[in-house]
């Protein structure tokens, strides 16, 4: 299956793709999808009149600044958009050409936006691989894991508001932190700032207070997924986090990718998740496959450099599935909405270079990387670009998430 | 001052209050103010044309679900809107009265709704005997406080979506808890559900992503407050918490007062903070009477049974002070948005009759206390009804929250 559209070797926006966002056109926000290197605009398709009526569509799904509202219309609105998109754009339809090409714009003549308006974002730890390397670090490491961590996909609140789109630039930040050996905390730039590789997900469903998502149902739930930077400051999170978990370490920023892809799109890459042991309790339990088989990377592009992988990992190394996640985020009774955030926590995989933070790769601060200018690495350092991109590929079909890619600038 | 319409002896909403709430009449939503035992529809206030058109005001800000867009208009236009209330209100004004009380519902004709949609919401942990009891319960009676503890106002990110205005049931939640003589976790209905007594404020001022507010111009950054009850389920707490802080032991429900009684209200209430020893960071810093005294109380009313005052507490009890709180949350560059909500976090003061939660009064489920049914409590039962109340009251004028009321139903 092919577009007619110009597709590159290895674009991850292939037909197979067809993932969702906002940009900013003509000084407008309006919603998007990518094929190859060319964005298609769906307000100006939703005018032509060939995305259809039949699904009860109206354009203000499409002129908007963000993807609630479309995303509210729900699975059968949404997933029938994204299958006309195919067809229509799908090379063996010869049909609309002239009319279709009046909505399609070259990827760097259109800016990138927010694509959703979070309500509540969560993040979890669910990687066995991150929550043993930081227990080996922090704590014992014959005895890494805590007593809960098998039991439950811990998770903590995050904060939303400071949760922005790939390319946007942010100040490294100030905060407290204190020496081992000193008793009294300074205050002053983040010593140790670091990235954390993770995937997030979209709510699409909401559901009301009191009510709990099942490990089965919890697809209907999921819109879809992109790349998320937890950037954390971990001189800042050591002091402060006992004992009611990270706050000012990581609620400085946060950043996304900023095409949405389906979960649907990522139904070929699904694989056999963890075996887990101990046997989870009945409401964890689940069937199928509910991990996704997503190659993640990250690059560190020093200023005046050229970027360096510092990380291979995949998003199938996570321990507890989003079907797990969400059951468990539920079963008290929280209610989740439409455009809420989760995120995976940091994906490590079990060898050194599959880390995914610089905390783990340089092993608290033990070890230096060396960038492709001779420089060395063991945190982020002040006008470092950190790049994280990924994709999922299979049997010629490959679904991909871009990149998200921020600069850290000086402290202020 | 006082006002023509009738104000009861004890009235938390005299003419000195004019809090903001958001009412449900004819099945519309509108802004809403409260004087005795009569609410204002602001929106049938704004069509007299006696609101004054001279602010700039528009009918959307007070036919509106929420009251976020009437508070981003900027404290210039809110406090302008207040005091021409107060004029118009004024029993020295004789001036329209026959127009005004088209505007007039009584207060039981009308249903509170949640006032404000709320983007982030922030918990700290400021009152440092809820704190020393939590730390004398769990870790070591002598070394109570934590390090960090008299250092910054610890604070954790909570969850938005679940939170709900007085009024509102819940079912008490499900999850797990592992008794300390088990190893493994059980599943079920919490065994130990609590309140905690709390202040909420809410967000009137944004900030950029990247700015901080400093303790000198926090104030500005502050609408108003409402009564906070952070409920907890203590078993559920215990078990996750560690390391990332309280989840599901926290986000199946809160609850507010509905009313917004603004900053400028409480101003005659101010009184000195706590003197803070060893001294405070730089940007911790303060000038001035940045605490309140608020009288708060808890009671528990068992089904079938009358209201048992089980806390008199008091809000100038916190050891951090709101302007200290929005200063650290933005020292490292995290943006706050017009209608965030900060809470307190528990707000003990020293003497046992004044503790803001069960933990604390029960002495972690050591003592009982007896209801007027003669029945024993130490956690909150099914179908008890637990009410929190607060004003404030200083020679002769008086300003009050009402109450935040909700009754817990049995597990799903």
């Amino acid at each position: 299956m092919k577009s007619w559209i110009e597709t590159p070797t290895n674009s991850d926006f292939t037909l197979y793709n067809i993932p969702f966002g906002i940009i900013k056109h003509n000084n407008k926000k309006v919603v998007a999808t990518i094929i190859g290197n060319t964005v298609i605009n769906l307000h100006a398709l939703y005018n032509t009149g060939l995305l259809s009526t039949t699904y009860g569509l109206h354009a203000t799904l499409f002129a908007n600044d963000f993807l609630n509202d479309f995303i509210a219309e729900g699975k059968a609105i949404t997933n029938a958009v994204r299958t006309r998109i195919i067809e229509l754009f799908n090379e063996i339809n010869t049909e609309h050409r002239e009319l279709l090409q009046t909505c399609l714009l070259p990827v760097n003549e259109v800016q990138n936006c927010m694509p959703v308006r979070i309500g509540d974002y969560t993040d979890f730890f669910s990687s066995i691989d991150h929550a043993t390397n930081t227990g080996m670090m922090f704590r014992d490491p014959a005895n890494a894991l805590l007593p809960n961590w098998k039991h439950m996909p811990v998770g903590y609140h995050g904060r939303s508001s400071s949760i922005a789109e790939s390319g946007i630039n942010f100040h490294r930040p100030k905060g407290q932190s204190k020496a081992d050996d000193q008793t009294m905390p300074i205050f002053g730039a983040c010593k140790t700032l670091d990235f954390e590789l993770e995937m997030g997900f979209i709510i699409g469903k909401p559901t009301a207070l009191g009510d709990s998502i099942t490990t089965a149902n919890a697809d209907e739930h999921i819109f879809g997924f992109c790349l998320f930077n937890d950037w954390s400051a971990r001189d800042i999170q050591k002091w402060e986090y006992v004992p009611l978990g990270p706050f000012l370490g990581k609620n400085f920023f946060s950043s996304i990718s900023p095409w949405i892809v389906t979960i649907e799109a990522l139904a070929p890459f699904r694989v056999q998740s963890y075996e887990q042991t101990p046997q989870v309790l009945p409401y964890l339990a689940f069937e199928g496959n509910n991990n996704f088989d997503v190659n993640l990377q990250v690059f560190i592009q020093p200023e005046n450099s050229t970027e360096k992988c510092v990380s291979e990992s995949n998003f199938k190394y996570m321990y507890w599935n989003v079907n797990q996640q969400l059951a468990h985020h539920t079963v008290n009774g929280c209610n989740v909405n439409v455009g809420d955030m989760m995120a995976s926590g940091t994906i490590s995989g079990p060898e050194p270079t599959s880390y995914g933070s610089m905390l783990e790769i340089s092993w608290g601060g033990k070890r230096s990387i060396t960038m492709n200018d001779g420089t060395e690495r063991k945190f982020i350092q002040d006008n470092d670009t950190v790049i994280m991109r990924g994709y999922a590929s299979k049997n010629g079909i490959r679904v991909g998430f871009g990149e998200v890619k921020n600069k850290v600038l000086a402290a202020k």
